[in-house]
């Protein structure tokens, strides 16, 4: 066996579009997914798990009803369950997101903006 | 409230020794760690979860029984629960580990490298 990493900036480099995460790798019954993001997405929450963000380029806003998180690329915060938040970016970020298996990026909000499960770059 | 990111550079700027994870988020039963490498750690196995590696700096392979996997700065691997593996840090590497709360950095091995508990950076 040669087991190989997984390189986020091939990743990133592997498509374009927006608001689309995909799965890269898994650990237990948790996932690895990389997204780009651009512009404003859409107020949700996850009733049931918090979510990881970090951001490896741009800078990403994470409003929430009671403040916002600014994470430029190293940064990282987790949005605790059930909190509502909405993510900006001030043009294209590129990041990382780790939840439990079967979180939809919409959360509670559904809409035109909930992507379909993408694990082609695990 | 002003919720603040987890800045993974100062984090790192913030201590010196070497193969001792300390907690810097938490997100569900799971806590994201940073650790400094240096050398060779010790041959061990998690029987009951697996293991994420994030570089962040410096390279480090994780030698396993049937091959190894080389990580640089922007690379992750996880290593499967119960699988044999011993990280080796060539020169200073900084990584992030994502695992459950609880697991002990020598998993079944123990010895002079295990760490103590730290979630001073948290």
């Amino acid at each position: 066996m040669t087991a190989s990493p997984v390189d986020l900036s091939e990743r990133f480099s592997s498509f374009t579009e927006h608001w689309s995460p995909k799965v890269v790798a898994r650990m237990n019954d948790y996932e690895v997914k990389v997204v780009k993001a651009h512009g404003e997405f859409t107020w949700h929450s996850h009733a049931d798990t918090d979510e990881l963000f970090l951001v490896v380029a741009g800078r990403l806003t994470i409003r929430m009803r009671d403040g916002d998180v600014a994470l430029g690329p190293g940064q990282l915060f987790v949005v605790p369950r059930g909190k509502e938040h909405c993510p900006v970016a001030d043009g294209e970020v590129h990041a990382v997101l780790i939840e439990p298996t079967g979180v939809v990026n919409t959360g509670d909000a559904g809409g035109p903006l909930t992507a379909g499960y993408d694990d082609s770059l695990a």
